[in-house]
């Protein structure tokens, strides 16, 4: 990509939220763009580290025999009438409708009753069973307190995956190959979720837990020890006999010492039941040819949650202590390389040309900084708003045939040959 | 993907949409589910093709240096009466809109309101021009005439692709840098479109062209010249000496020679100008250093209509010369082989299983049709449902270590040995 085309950059930081100083950065230099509370545009870069993010859960749903589909964000009235939720979401202000002239349609928050409508034409015996859909997509929730950006916004992608089993047994084996996906996918972005027994809210039926990241940003308070690296949600105190259930489960033995902390919720797995399918009257024939419905489990990941998370913990700070710039993690970096050439030296123009054609060559994105105005100082600066991980300085200082690289996380720079440059 | 746990196949064909054969296929085999009127589900066939075609568009779009981002589908009323069309969208019907409780938004069945938001902030100086964005995504529109399944939904992905410019010429030489990746998308999707110059309707604006494919099921009238290869829309006949203009810009001696034909319109491309950046009033810093309009040009390609397009096109007939499968072109097949093995033979199901893992490995997506049930007759028949290029069969009729490779789209049928077996 070529910045000068870009519409990004160039912006001297005005004071920066200090909460969510990342996402303030991608606003205040244009990658982000607001147009209503909780309601976003991504210009190229923030775009390119959702897609990847996005690949990532691919790939590891897919390895584990996941099927991808894609159900409609518009879903009539009808299918939530089946499962009795429309009234109860309409009134919960959750959920935002569309009157068509012929009928309602909603706004999908979650598709529970669109999947159950799905599967239940095709997994029609226990021989289909079982089956994980999944789909990522975008998924609307009329909210109230909009807050913290892509945190939790109006309109925000996720990854909802629905598994078709054929008894609790079954369930309880689909949920756990999902778990250690899920644990697979967070280690895979670099975030360090811990798994919590969570409330079901109002999605009903059985086990579930939430894959909670400690951060003071977080929006939820979970119950922490240190000690175990394990985490619980603060229910645990309602229920009966829970210092036994503590030290059996978890060995955890003074339960004084679990500490609140605040903490992001990026994930959430249920294991549903037979909630939908029974209320959707959705069958299978079992293995005696009786009709049944199906056990099901549901497993979300917020998306664009993940990607705001992942930006406020690749945040840069100034000798001043204070915020000054992103570097993004080279997993979910779309360019990985800056280059930035000293624009009125030929030699640095052209050396800078090739090595960006040559990095796309081999399949490595890169930015070419060819604005015309600036110092190279500057552009630094204004690199340092991208995200990018290599910045290849093209300048006075270094010899023809040679860059300065600089590893944005750590600030190191070395000197090298352009032809030896790798990454 | 193993077939058992796809959901699709194992469908007895009933009379087929004589209009529109190959969705009908997809939706009695399960790969599309409808919901209401234009409201469908993708399973993961068709939601893989539909995934290939937006690749071929971003390569070509990113190749000339167009910038993709994404825009919200959620937008709020105050950008919209900015440029004018709020009431009459609304009027008209077209437009869905939301009640959130603090203001109503629409689903964005466009987005050059949003466009405009988005660069006016950005593309400050004629040095940020030209710049192209670009996004694919979902549109909306209160289609009364939901018709052809994706052909004309309610809900559709599309790409659309914004051009600001600092004057016409400028903008006419973006407009002939998209209209000839256009051309080459369509080219590399096997699909034989041509430009015709049409009408602008609701988007205003000057030159601009439908790029059309000749089809009998398609919705649009065009004139056609068998000879040249040129097309026309009818409303050539309203300009003043049009007789004049077809031979002097087309060669075109005699018009009685038009011939009206059916057709498909696939993509679009606008020439705008000022229409939307007077009336929301962006402007940026020209070479005199005054505040100019934008001239703007607008381009879209209807994603799901290019996805039905190549279905129709795909089509199989049998020897009674009814439709009665599908043969994906192999650049658009999400999975390039459909291995089907003798379910009750050991060996042919270890060396398909062998041959799934060694295509997977090679990065080539492969079907194995791991049903236990049916014979191979049967899942040949529920192969063709799916489209696949090649049909892998491992049966009676070949030696250990042979395969027999059938050719979906001709027909041909070699035996080739495992370990040589490339597509």
């Amino acid at each position: 990509m070529r910045l000068s085309q870009a519409g990004i950059g160039v912006t001297r930081l005005q004071n920066l939220d200090e909460m969510y100083p990342a996402q303030d950065i991608l606003l205040q230099s244009g990658q982000l763009v607001q147009y209503a509370a909780g309601v976003y545009a991504y210009n190229n870069i923030p775009l390119g580290v959702k897609k990847l993010v996005e690949e990532i859960i691919r790939e590891e749903l897919d390895k584990c025999g996941c099927i991808e589909v894609q159900l409609p964000t518009l879903q009539p009235e009808s299918i939530w009438r089946l499962s009795g939720r429309w009234d109860k979401y309409i009134e919960d202000g959750v959920m935002l409708s569309v009157d068509t002239g012929k009928g309602m349609f909603c706004l999908a928050p979650t598709a529970e009753e669109a999947i159950v409508e799905f599967a239940k034409t095709k997994l029609k015996s226990y021989k289909n069973l079982p089956t994980t859909f999944y789909q990522i997509g975008e998924k609307y929730r009329n909210e109230i307190r909009a807050r913290g950006y892509l945190l939790r916004g109006k309109s925000f992608p996720m990854m909802d995956a629905y598994s078709f089993n054929e008894s609790l047994e079954d369930l309880a084996k689909s949920y756990e190959i999902i778990r250690k996906a899920y644990l697979k996918i967070f280690e895979r972005l670099g975030l360090d979720v811990i798994p919590v027994a969570a409330d079901n809210g109002a999605m009903g039926g059985k086990r579930s837990e939430e894959f909670m990241l400690l951060s003071p940003i977080g929006e939820d308070t979970i119950l922490y020890d240190e000690k175990t690296k394990k985490a619980f949600n603060s229910e645990i105190f309602e229920k009966e006999n829970y210092k036994e259930y503590l030290k059996e489960e978890y060995g955890i033995e003074d339960t004084s010492k679990l500490e609140e902390r605040r903490a992001i919720e990026l994930g959430h797995i249920f294991q549903l039941g037979l909630k939908y399918s029974e209320s959707m009257n959705a069958t299978f024939k079992n293995r005696q040819g009786e009709d049944k419905p199906y056990y099901m489990g549901c497993y979300g990941i917020g998306v664009s949650r993940t990607v705001a998370t992942i930006y406020e913990l690749s945040i840069l700070h100034g000798k001043d202590g204070k915020p000054n710039g992103i570097a993004l993690p080279k997993q979910v970096a779309p360019y990985k390389v800056h280059i930035i050439p000293k624009m009125d030296n030929e030699q640095k123009v052209k050396e800078a040309e090739e090595l960006y054609c040559k990095l796309q060559e081999k399949g490595i994105k890169a930015i070419l900084d060819d604005r015309e105005e600036g110092s190279i100082g500057a552009k630094i600066k204004d690199c340092k708003m991208l995200g990018t991980p290599y910045i290849v300085v093209l300048g006075d200082k270094t010899n023809p045939g040679e860059i300065e690289v600089e590893d944005s996380k750590t600030g190191e720079k070395t000197i090298q040959k352009i032809d030896e440059f790798e990454i």
